[in-house]
């Protein structure tokens, strides 16, 4: 499990997360603690696209064992990353020039924003809200870790209240397909979740605008 | 371009395909024509899914040039495929234990349905119905093909009607990412679009319940 002795290591250990430690001022202690994750493993012995989508499942049951950040880099920056930088281009289409996406990474050791740009893990808030992320699936409290898919319903303009839902729900899905392919080439298991509870978006102080569509529990399968 | 005169010399193909037939009884010309595709290609040279993700984008130029078998095959399967044929089990996750989606192929040689069980194309529908499938996207009315996500709104039980719409966009979301890690692993040139003109669900005769959930955009980059 990552603790927050970890976390300064991780952000003193790359030039990118020092400028951003600089760029919060003096007082460190009062800075957002961040956790730089490794770049994602694009060569290696990974599965062919035809190979995880003939992998991809849905799997429940978890091994104790925290996700690894190598896994966990590969996995976010699949599911809401940076693939083309020269025009801030990502692994998610926009809808109408508009990124309507956060995600949010629910751990035994607090709740984090993923942030693409960066690609590092922002610390957002204290405590284990695992099981807070469900109404009524068990394994979701004890498993390593739950994405949380934030859509800003504010950006979507333009559209009926239910094609407005349908573009918040398309977002989230296409981001959680790319996360079942990952974790299908890795070797992880994981499942995309519906049944997250309207509270979760509140306990999570989310900015004004901003719902939770669909949450996604990921970690290794149990042996 | 696929004819007619070839789609019945592909049905007569494959032993699947003739079995159809034969199901449909006596006269063939009654029969609904149909066309056997290729299996995936699940070895060979494609890219890892990573470098799929990298080269993930939304092209909107497209060359004079069908789809291949080949390549529609991968795509479709892809989509919403069977991987885990023991039990059905799909290349996109269930919701609540039901399969919401069926994919309309539009073409210039008439509408599509995928047949994930049988790998087929089942004639949907005479006639060029590119045009149909956007409003004011002049690019959708040439490319080769289109995808029509048609999702079953009757199927999504015990949820607000913005939690079905959200549910249904998801449905659409998981598939067409798989569209857009396909197209950008084989060199093709693919865009999802939510501009769907509402009339196209009655324009295709969609089943009681059906509504179009987005709609994508196939074809190999204008060079």
């Amino acid at each position: 499990m990552t603790t927050r002795r970890d976390v300064n290591l991780g952000i003193l250990s790359t030039a990118a997360a020092a400028a951003a430690t600089m760029a919060a001022g003096e007082s460190f202690a009062q800075a957002p603690a961040a956790i730089a994750l490794p770049p994602p493993a694009m060569e290696g012995g990974g599965k062919s696209l035809l190979q995880a989508l003939k992998a991809r499942q849905s799997i429940r049951e978890y091994a104790d064992r925290a996700v690894s950040n190598q896994d966990l880099s590969n996995l976010l920056w699949a599911a809401w990353g940076v693939n083309r930088p020269e025009h801030d281009g990502r692994t998610v289409p926009r809808w109408r020039d508009a990124y309507l996406l956060d995600v949010y990474v629910i751990r035994a050791d607090g709740v984090w924003l993923y942030d693409p740009k960066t690609h590092r893990l922002v610390f957002h808030m204290a405590g284990d809200l695992r099981g807070q992320t469900t109404s009524g699936q068990p394994f979701v409290a004890t498993a390593p870790l739950n994405l949380a898919y934030a859509v800003d319903m504010s950006k979507i303009t333009g559209e009926s209240e239910a094609d407005k839902n349908a573009t918040a729900g398309a977002t989230a899905g296409v981001s959680g397909q790319s996360v079942y392919l990952c974790c299908a080439a890795a070797g992880l298991a994981t499942v995309f979740r519906e049944s997250v509870p309207a509270a979760l978006a509140k306990t999570l102080n989310l900015p004004q605008g901003q719902v939770i569509q669909f949450a996604q529990t990921v970690g290794y399968p149990k042996a």
